[in-house]
């Protein structure tokens, strides 16, 4: 029996379509040390809604995506990257006017203690326009992602609204992944703002406690219940959402009144990001796939196991059969470790 | 019998605060020629919502305001105004941050022919922020009215989000005065984007038919009619929707699915600007006064004809009594005018 | 027996070409009073330069100006006033980008108390480009007079720098008229280092001893002697020096070591601004007649009292017949007034 | 018998401060393919004035530095390296405001065909300020070294200015070395003006003849008289010019009529950048040394040819006893090869 209420139509072009930051990411060698010591660095794709795009590829769905990159190497590289994982290109614009890929050095002091030293002055994934949105596109999708970053400044953040629109007007799955990053954001009640009006619109929202109580911030601020918080966006078009509790595991409420509780796998974390975007891939392949929400976050849980004992963000997302392999160990040397429901 | 579905709360401190706008206007003394060959001009408060501040105060009703003037002459000349006009000055702001008052430089060719020149670089009105938005004073207010322009840009835009959250958290009225200027805003789409999510919040929306047809840019791009405009709004919050059609007057439609239309009163011209602040003040009067849709519209186009025929946006607001005598004035010499239902 | 060192040809098509600041005025007309309680302003160009220009235009030369006006009716407003008084102003440009004309509001509070509400965002006069200075306009000019608030900021700044080498190569006599303003510059430094770049440019420098101060601020901050500061502009090009002190009257340093005082004309003040520019003109009209310096410096001092007993700062310019008349009605009243050697 | 017409003071407490950028230089590991292709990058601290302060410590000369950092990991890499290197930093400015480490991705296609990727918005080396300037730590060098890419904007352009005139004022030897990069600078117009004024203030000016050729745009278009060029800066400050010819090698002028023409090194190249910083480099220890024009042009010349065919700009700056051993060497290979008189 499946509690999962949204649906995805199977018949469309793409089956989803993230839209925001396409970065690049630049992972130092040395780690267990501080970025000032460190000598060489690795260079992978990085950015939430892309390493999203890439780990739903690799899960094999017909993914696409809406974005802005730069007119030289480093463009060339992201899109390149996005092909050769067989990602549809045709709507990310190339920026004309000189703006650069965001650039993400990623330092690891130690397996719990990460920084990112971010690049993001001038960056070409905010310079989307409400123009680069092709309402065809996403008529063609059964889903859309909004990175919750892809919100922070405008025109980026118009360009979402449009997609919004669009995709309402032609049922086409929304997903509200918050993603909140502080910098680009001028103030917390816009953030507040624009969430809120986000996750009105939103079929699926995923966020941590601590991004929903930044949607909140206005209009109940001292709520802490995630049940609270889930009905609030069940009154508006939200069927599921999924709220993160960090090591005690994470919550997906439905609409129909009933949540489940999924923790994380036990494993040898080499850094201590890169799990959520993993996780937001499997869980939407499970929905995807018509599991019910139950198994499809402990896939979501398990995937995002196997990202933060890797070195990159974007080119280890694992593949159906390394998902599944991965749980099955798992399972036979802990017991059944992820869903307590 | 009446068909007025907005109820405003009379046991609150105020009835209105309006939102938005307040600059100088600096009209033309010479008229009927180009402002190359004026040689001086009256300086007068100006902004739209500033001109319905003063026109609900002059017809008595209890007003506040927020916004944000410059700190120098001319913020002082337009809060000393807005005191002798009993309008309430706690929630405007004075900017320390070297911002200007909006300029308004009214050149009047011909009756028909006027234009305006803006200074609007810098300008202090749309520098108003989330923080300056006081809860407490919206929840004290009978309404709050949001003027389109402030929607036009960062962080007005999102300080009048904010203020349209505490609204509808506390039952305040919102009022929604399209008053499309194509100044400051970055493109269609985000018009489409920022007028129909403020719409989607209100209570009330007045604007022309161009206006309506911007705000449904994205979402029924093709639709001319009326009634589909104003059943779409009441689909979300909406029970009173106003369409004007300049000359051929216009039309409001009410939530329980009738319609008034008014036509303009007839009048001897001096410029073709202004009247639409007195028209959206006297309208709103007559609502909280508890008077029928009918009547209140009919009160709104003929303190719009008084405006029409005089010097300023903002000094001639005309009180009850002025409007009243107009009325039975223009019924005597031309029989029963402005109402064709 | 002239002292005037420097030589002004006279057969170029234009005697000078001032560069910089092109404005307008809006001058109280209600006044001994706060601008906030003013009602109506009269419309007057103005700008330092642009006051001069029109000063030397009455005063019977041929003037042509570099500089920039918005495309609308106050830009149009501030052409149509030069040429009506014979200023050629083909190299005048009209911006294409939106920028707006200077604004002034002048409020006189009393004879001896004066303010300005300045409107400088966006101002087209700085937005003059070093392409827009033509080489062949500069060469078949006497001489170039550059306003020191051009150089306050790009890319004005490196247009007058433009100016100036072309200036040099054509020997085009270079006139800098200092005319500090606090706006518009970003520091102390930065004022130093532009002005006294361009004092050793200069043939002739006019400003007070405050202006000298703040040019030698980075290389002899303690000097405060008049002579030590002209005989540092003689080491580079300067031939003339004049250095003005208020209401003690202002000295001519000429490069063969002498010195010319003059003190001002008693007169009923109106307002206590305006007078710089007239002083210049009348000064700068001297020295191309091929008069003394002394001479020059009484006929500028009278210039400049008729002009702060007017309503405004260009309308009012003299002819040279009016300036010989109010000398000589000075000189009856008070015996001779203005130069004590 | 020396035609070394400058003289540096040997009893100050540095010899030498440059002036300008200091960035971080990511040089792709993989070479000899487009960047897209590379894999992993090796960080070393770059630009070209920080090339040359670290060259000329690793030659033994006691060094300074004016400039900004950020205040990131990568901005305390570059001081700890300059650190390493006995640089002193104390007036080196940690930027307090985001601005962040200039980045040159280099990318080496071949070693005559390479290309950089910079990012350089909202950098922190054109952030640093005229009071960010120490007169005290000018008039304690012997020499101040004036990159070309910190005229290009301002702060960091007026900034210069401010230390030159310290420099005058101190009789700290000004050295120009030109280093055009076309990014930031908004006109060509604008180069000819400061290079101009800069090279006015100079003793030594270093540059290419096309570097040369933007200097002279305004004042003398057709000349490509090397002979030309050196004179007219002669007829200010200047005491010794040097104009490179790529391939061809390079010409010292000196003010007393002389000049002195070396070729390049044979050398394997690695890549086609990075010559510049140490020829100018060891040009100077040699003048420092009391070296004549010619034996100095030889030993800059020997060191540009050691960096070109290594993996860094900076890390591979040889030491006093590397460039002899090289030049032995070469001349024991190739006959005397680099100074053709």
């Amino acid at each position: 029996m499946s509690s999962n209420l949204v649906s995805f139509s199977t018949s469309r072009k793409l089956d989803i379509v993230p839209m925001g930051r396409i970065g690049v990411d630049l992972n130092a060698n040395e780690i267990n040390r501080p970025m000032e010591e460190t000598k060489t660095f690795t260079k992978y794709v990085g950015g939430s809604p892309a390493n999203i795009a890439i780990g739903m590829a690799r899960l094999g769905k017909k993914v696409g995506f809406i974005g802005r990159v730069s007119d030289d190497q480093l463009g060339r590289f992201a899109l390149n990257y996005f092909r050769n994982d067989g990602i549809d290109t045709s709507n990310i614009v190339v920026d004309k006017e000189g703006a650069s890929m965001g650039l993400a050095f990623t330092e690891i002091k130690s397996p719990t203690e990460s920084s990112i030293l971010m690049y993001r002055d001038n960056v070409a994934d905010l310079k989307i326009e409400p123009k680069d949105v092709s309402e065809e596109y996403i008529k063609n999708s059964a889903s859309l992602l909004i990175s919750g970053t892809a919100l922070s400044k405008s025109p980026s953040r118009e360009a979402c609204f449009v997609a919004m629109e669009y995709a309402r007007k032609h049922n086409t799955v929304i997903i509200f992944d918050i993603d909140y990053r502080p910098y680009s954001w001028a103030s917390k009640e816009e953030v507040a703002v624009y969430y809120s009006m986000t996750a009105k619109m939103s079929d699926i929202i995923i966020g941590s406690r601590e991004e929903f109580d930044l949607m909140e911030a206005l209009i109940d601020p001292e709520n802490n219940s995630d049940e609270v918080t889930a009905n609030r966006w069940f009154d508006y078009r939200a069927k599921i959402v999924v709220i993160k509790h960090g090591k005690e595991g994470s919550i997906g409420y439905t609409k129909d009144g009933k949540s489940y509780k999924v923790k994380p796998f036990p494993v040898k974390l080499l850094k201590s990001f890169g799990g959520g975007d993993a996780y937001a891939s499997a869980f939407l392949y499970g929905l995807m796939e018509g599991w019910d929400v139950e198994k499809s976050l402990e896939f979501g849980s398990a995937s995002a196991a196997m990202l933060v004992a890797s070195h990159s963000c974007s080119e280890a997302m694992p593949t159906v059969k390394e998902v599944k392999e991965f749980i099955k160990k798992a399972e036979e040397e802990h017991g059944e470790v992820a869903i307590k429901s």
